[in-house]
């Protein structure tokens, strides 16, 4: 790493901050042993996802195919070293890169000196440093290491540095963790999607007319390219969900206050009308419980001392709560203000069919409660102060406002709150989560299956709707996205449409709101030719 | 219960508020049957704790001298029905009123059709209904109750009535409780006394020239008497410990959002910048334990969802944490900001040269970390808006606004936050947060044992250093107040000068700082006479 010297205060200008960010990634790129071909836009297909294979050695795609789960065993073993594993990671970092845009930058030196050392205490000791001895983890960019840029996808912000690796690295790094690769995020760190005047546009890897998702695209689009099986985001409205579910990965919100945030960066510091949460992307779901029982057996809450102390429960507490009964899920097939489209109701419908069939569960059809009265109490709360932070560090180096940030920080609910319409706010939240959970007594279900999002990974620009996520963030319950399996095809609705109803807009359909309206035309607009390739994900949600 | 017709509303003055209100609190005693004697302000010494032995019977002495853990076993065998029992509590809270004047309603016709349920529920099925069957507990005003009154010690307030009662009550009940009589408050709930101007002032039994505490005084002195064995408080900044400890008794401080507070009363609903807890006093440990075991098996945080699913730890966590080393207990003598009265360190001395003769404590000597600024950062959050709130409500009946609401409410450090300078006076809270967190990792303590404030039960008027309980409120540690079992007396002073340079000050003692001043002139003023009787008290501190 260097210090940044072409930043606002410097005297440069946002394009020239911004040019000079990427020429810093592509030469962390360059400096590859051995070297990558440069991929001209002619080479790229719209799915981009059988491009590592044909550049790749096979020892790298044999690495970069395994699993969290598989590579700490191996790793842990030394039939593997570090060495080989993160290089192979960062080289297929790389190559993502040129396929979506994902990365901001690699940290080839820094991993590398981590895994020798790593290599060295295994050879030397027998021992594996901890859980995650040699694990290549990638990071989205705004949470901070030590010595490195900290811009949080401000222009203006280049130019800050991580004091020291937030509290959540130091304990990853504790277990072994190797950090490799830095990845995108969108100005505002406030859309479900990942463009920002530093880097542009992250576009997702299995159609690359859609987004990624956000705001830690950049980690969907690297982990759904397997140039990383475990990195992390972060999530106030759906921002690990989004990209998890756009990707076709495991993403997991924890509840507030379980993993450590200190050491991001992002405006708004000492805000916590609505608490961020940090969290995994994966592409397994033992990726993400790894990452969440280290995490939790690090006991951050002595460090971080707003945490509170809830050990890792695993399955206990739901054989715990099913014993005696069946498992009760609740299943959410539209939140009665947007319609999903009909690629994700179809999943469910046959998801929905696979849990009937067991003895063990029960399936309720759980009735939403307001949803759209959720969104206006969380969207109330999110910009507290008008949303002046973000204008301030939007303005600072006059880069242009993106349409999503003008449509998420001009959003009608946003307003300069006093003392006084603050208090009332944090009531509306607490009379709305004290009703809902009610409604969960009353229903007495272990989870909720529900979508992740209005459909699957929207075209560019388009991803508007946030309530199939911020809906768990209000109501501060913990949820997973994950994949079912299939991606959008011709075949598979034509094939649908014989024998599910699922696979269409019924007849005449009347859009249900404004937001509903919008989802609909964009599904007439674009229909399954528009999403093809598009992996489709479900979400489950726990209490607490 | 009757509805409250002469309010500010119905056109009353404050003074015909408030007389109203002395006259239905003097109306539930007088029903009482048999009727108690009515004392003469002649008839009250400075110890007051001998007049119930006077004028009960010996069986309402038998009941009233037991403590929780022995009732709700003689209750559960139905050795003691529910309806003796509480009738003996009942008289004695109404001598107890008599005595410090500590009650604001006896509620005996709802606590003997609740006993008259319990009894036959228990004869019809040989079972109690719950782990508390049949105990009567008592209720700080604040604590709302269906129907009832819920003024929160302001006069304008009075005509508010509980639409509920409050969620832990609901889980007590569930439990067996019997809920029998309210108890009172200060103005504005913010001072470490008790005196409205409602039911004027709450005096401590055991020296009447002493003050019960607050803002629980009145469940301080109420205990304190006997006239209950458990009683419900709140507590933002000491005012469950400060009336335990006056009055020699448990007391504990939960860590915020642990134990339901839905259903309170009070100003600034929906501030959480610093989160007021609910928790009991009781004559014993067990009380304390039971109550909180009690309400944390009935899993409030499904019905009241901003609290955390943590599950009581009983004895478990430290015997883990002190595992193959000794208990470390580190002392705080003073907190460099204000010395303590003579007798508090001179007990401090005994409980220490104690734990040093034990083969499994260690005794760390803790050197206080700023505690001046932990006062800045928490007087600066208690009241957002300027104290606003509390100003309205006390104009809105005319009452006056007292002494000790005048010197909190208007302290220094109240302001009128923006939304900018509360979220810098929230990072303000977290850097405290986590520097004391920090240090307290590298001292690596188990406990902290500390005063419970800067001297036994304060003159009236002059309770005005929050400090030893306010820190730990701002740090949200759980902190239990416990009687070390002595009283001042001068001969416990004499015996002392001559063995322990704790029972003075030091010769030519310079005061720290402003506060320190102020109480060592106290000390100077009143020495040993003026506090004699009182109950010397100290706190253990955990971390969660």
């Amino acid at each position: 790493m260097s210090p940044v010297n072409v930043t606002i205060a410097s005297g440069a200008s946002w394009q020239e901050v911004a040019a000079d960010r990427q020429r810093h990634r592509d030469a962390t790129i360059a400096s590859l042993n051995p070297p990558l071909p440069k991929l001209s836009a002619s080479d790229i297909p719209l799915d981009t996802t059988g491009i590592p294979g044909s550049i790749l050695t096979a020892k790298e795609l044999e690495i970069t195919e395994k699993n969290v789960e598989d590579l700490v065993s191996l790793l842990a073993s030394g039939q593997w070293s570090a060495k080989t594993v993160v290089q192979a990671f960062m080289r297929r970092a790389a190559v993502a890169q040129q396929l979506t845009n994902c990365v901001t930058e690699i940290l080839s030196e820094r991993a590398l000196q981590r895994a020798a050392e790593l290599d060295d205490h295994l050879a030397a000791t027998g021992q594996p440093v901890g859980p995650l001895h040699g694990l290549p983890i990638s990071v989205k960019e705004h949470v901070g290491m030590k010595g490195y840029d900290l811009n949080a996808g401000f222009v203006a912000w280049v130019g800050q540095v991580g004091e020291e690796d937030a509290l959540i690295l130091q304990i990853l790094w504790d277990a072994g963790a190797v950090f490799y690769v830095r990845t995108t995020q969108p100005q505002t760190l406030m859309h479900l999607e990942t463009r920002s005047n530093l880097y542009g546009t992250t576009v997702n890897p299995f159609n690359t007319t859609l987004t990624a998702g956000g705001s830690s695209g950049g980690e969907g689009a690297l982990v759904g390219l397997r140039g990383s099986v475990l990195g992390i985001g972060t999530d106030i409205g759906g921002s690990i969900r989004s990209p998890a579910a756009n990707n076709g990965l495991f993403g997991f919100k924890p509840t507030a206050l379980r993993l450590p945030v200190s050491g991001w960066s992002a405006t708004m510091a000492g805000s916590d009308h609505i608490v961020g949460t940090i969290g995994p992307l994966s592409t397994s779901l033992e990726g993400v419980s790894l990452f969440v029982r280290t995490i939790l057996s690090g006991r951050p809450w002595l460090r971080e001392p707003s945490l509170v102390p809830i050990p890792w429960r695993g399955k206990d507490q739901l054989e715990e709560r099913a014993r005696g009964r069946k498992l009760r899920v609740g299943v959410i097939w539209d939140d009665k203000v947007v319609r999903p489209h009909p690629p994700i109701l179809a999943a469910l419908s046959r998801v929905v069919a696979e849990l009937q069939k067991s003895d063990e569960v029960d399936v309720i059809e759980w009735e939403c409660w307001k949803h759209d009265l959720a969104w206006e109490v969380i969207a109330k709360l999110y910009f507290c102060d008008g949303a002046a932070e973000e204008k301030a560090a939007i303005a600072a180096s006059g880069e242009p406002l993106l349409p999503l940030s003008k449509w998420i920080l001009e959003n009608p609910h946003v307003r300069e709150h006093t003392i006084s319409t603050l208090w009332q706010a944090h009531e509306e939240r607490q009379a709305y989560r004290t009703s809902y959970a009610a409604i969960w007594n009353e229903r007495d279900v272990d989870v909720i299956l529900c979508p992740a999002g209005p459909g699957v990974a929207p075209k560019l620009e388009t991803a508007r709707y946030w309530g199939y996520t911020s809906q768990w963030n209000l109501l501060n319950y913990p949820a997973v996205v994950f994949p079912v399996g299939t991606k959008v095809s011709r075949e598979e609705s034509a094939q649908g449409k014989q024998d599910n109803k699922e696979h269409e807009y019924p007849e005449a359909y009347k859009p249900m709101s404004e937001a509903d309206q919008y989802n609909y035309d964009l599904w007439k607009e674009h229909g399954v030719d528009g999403y093809v390739g598009a992996p489709v994900s479900l979400q489950l949600v726990g209490r607490m």
